[in-house]
């Protein structure tokens, strides 16, 4: 690519980064949690209908992906669940497509009291948009779309199709990607904008979820001693389950990618409810776990030796071993992926378009990370034969409080976006 | 008082308890948890109400009672607090006056299917009647009404003022039978059916209730370690709680009433709650506890050693010492209250009239007991120089599934009771 046409690019990427601002701004004004995505999905589709895009917009039909592989398992229907694909179709074809790929969905915002300033209301401060869901990942969606938009200001459309893909339930399970795949989208590569600090994803960790039920035996607690007090039911699980993550993150157990990250595997007891009275003993407990696994790690496996080790941990109990607890496996069920291991001539072509982007725009080359995170990347990697690209800006306390995205990372990720969409898809003049 | 006229009171009650059985059973199925007894006092009001006594019915008034020794902090207000007192006024005024007072809240019936019939549609089987809060405490309740009815039917009314009181706030304050304290009932002794085997009732533990707030730093799971989870926070905090409990159960502590009573202390973890993600570090959670306390023993010094013993744990936390737990009291702040330590000659004769009572029905002694629980005797006995005895049916799972009340026993203690009143007010023809 020439430099004059390089130029006219990252000219054309500032000339709208205050729209681009303030239309991110907007998007996460839209409480998009899960369940909730449906306005921050009409914006998105409205945004691709202006812009003249073919838009697919459909409700997620469980009974439709739960034999695919990657599908994880899910409480409840989709009601509410609805993806949306903006496609341009090329009219030269010369070029190889691409799908950009970004999550509408956000996490809870948490107790209100502890933000500085009110999640869904969005603001700009020293040069960050603050706001729940503002860096994971509305901001790598909005870059898809003004990259986009770019090449169309410097007069040029992508020279091959490409299916800007605005998906929900990345935080939970995946299936919006995988709904995606299933409604038949392919594509020569994607691209995620996930918001790992401007790096390249060479690896990422699965995720598995389970929901563990513990039942005990009420009374008045006057009598506690005859009674099993389900929430205290909890504690010596919770200590058996860190005792698999300490094995998990030993080093006979890794992935090489993962060979010198600190600590790569946590659990997370993410969500505890039990009881009803605090006279009376609890009947029930149900706390939420997340674990990590490697890419390559049989998921079936750990699967099996999460179950153990809680229900070992159980058979201690003299109440629990009689009542052995329910695990509900709801949420993620993904498997890890590393595109480090995918050696194909795409894969290779995909990341060396994507390297000289990000040193046209940074001057510098691009890094590599290896991520204690999961993805949609791995449905395009290990089920749809695509190399999956994660590159997206710098984002800090993305699940926590006060939520914010640097503007400036915005701007050169929407940048090596646009020269990489010239660089792969080609050009052609409108 | 002669055999035949007991003998009349004795057959008036099994005349109509059949009646009895089926009020109770009516009663039983008003779901009057904390903050829904309305329908059940409209019950009870309407039953005295109909037997034409006079009726007093009020709601609750924070203001009035917050400064009384015995008051229990509450959340938000009482709108939806409301007693119920009937009132019978003696003629004769020759006898003893007397509350006979009872608690219409029942404590959450927690999981439906864990009860084998639905909590609030009693049966009968086997001679028990089942639901919730049949025997705590409303088989006394009922108890109490019939008792009265039997005089009656034999013929006479009490030679004194009875005052009928069915009160709410028993489970989780004792604010309501404050209130009838604040609102000038008083009488030379109370009677309380609460379920304790047809014991009487020598010595009641304090309870005291504290909901902890923890907070913790939340991030994405996959940088857990640089997060603090405030979940798992409350584990060596709930540890150090039971350190307390065994200091408390220790031989030196104990009042007398408890020396030989196997771990009279129960600390009792009964509600917990926190998080809102399982891929989040959880940033919240609350715990309630309650905790029991000694006839005698200084409430305020308890508190402070509850409040000391978790804010030393945690210390020893990285992320809490820096942002230490709030304790909420809210809930029982409610001292021990031994009716063994009134040495009164008031105390002296009603425990002498309950004896004879017991013994005209059962033809054996009294037992008494030293309760691990707390009930409403504490405000007649510390805080109205009024001797409470503490004497109901036998019950099976109170604050438990399937809870049930033995009929027969019922029927014993409504015969004691209506030959108790007998005896302690005196008999005025009708």
């Amino acid at each position: 690519m020439d430099t004059e046409l390089k130029t006219r690019i990252l000219s054309a990427v500032d000339a709208a980064f205050d729209d681009e601002t303030a239309f991110l701004s907007e998007l996460t004004a839209h409480p998009s949690t899960r369940g909730q995505e449906q306005s921050a999905q009409d914006f998105m589709a409205a945004a691709l209908d202006e812009r003249g895009y073919e838009v697919d917009r459909w409700q997620i039909d469980v009974e439709k992906i739960r034999d695919m592989p990657g599908f994880s398992p899910v409480m409840g229907d989709y009601e509410d669940a609805v993806n949306v694909v903006g496609t341009h179709r090329s009219q030269s074809r010369k070029g190889r497509s691409l799908i950009l790929n970004g999550h509408i969905d956000v996490v809870p915002a948490g107790p209100l009291d502890m933000w500085d300033a009110p999640p869904f209301e969005p603001h700009v401060a020293d040069g960050w948009l603050y706001g729940r869901g503002a860096g994971d990942m509305k901001a790598g969606l909005v870059s898809n779309l003004f990259a986009l938009d770019a090449l169309r200001k410097a007069g040029f459309a992508p020279g091959a199709d490409v299916f800007f893909q605005s998906v929900v339930e990345e935080e939970c399970t995946g299936n919006g990607a995988l709904a995606c795949l299933e409604r038949g989208y392919r594509a020569d590569a994607a691209l995620i904008p996930e918001p790992f600090e401007e790096k390249l994803v060479d690896a990422q960790l699965g995720v598995v979820w389970a929901q563990v039920h513990l039942k005990g035996l009420p009374t008045h607690v006057a009598y506690a001693g005859t009674g099993a007090n389900a929430i205290e039911a909890a504690i010596p699980l919770i200590e058996a389950l860190h005792g698999l993550e300490e094995r998990w993150n030993a080093p006979g157990y890794r992935h090489g990618d993962f060979a010198h990250v600190h600590h790569p595997i946590n659990l997370n007891i993410g969500k505890i409810q039990g009881g009803d009275w605090a006279s009376s003993v609890p009947a029930w407990c149900i706390f939420d776990m997340r674990i990590a696994i490697y890419p390559g790690q049989d998921i079936a496996a750990a699967r099996a030796e999460i179950t153990e080790t809680i229900m070992d941990a159980a058979r201690n109990n003299a109440f629990l071993k009689n009542s052995l607890p329910e695990i509900v496996w709801h949420g993620f069920m993904a498997e890890g992926y590393a595109l480090s291991d995918d050696h194909s001539a795409t894969a290779k072509a995909a990341i060396g378009a994507l390297e000289g982007a990000h040193r046209s725009v940074n001057e510098s080359d691009l890094d590599r990370v290896a991520i204690t995170a999961t993805t949609d990347a791995r449905f395009f990697g290990l089920y749809a034969d695509t190399p999956a690209l994660v590159y997206g800006p710098r984002a800090e306390a993305i699940h926590g409080f006060n939520e914010r995205v640097e503007l400036e990372s915005i701007r050169r990720i929407t940048q090596s976006t646009a020269l990489f969409i010239a660089d792969w898809c080609g050009l052609e003049t409108i």
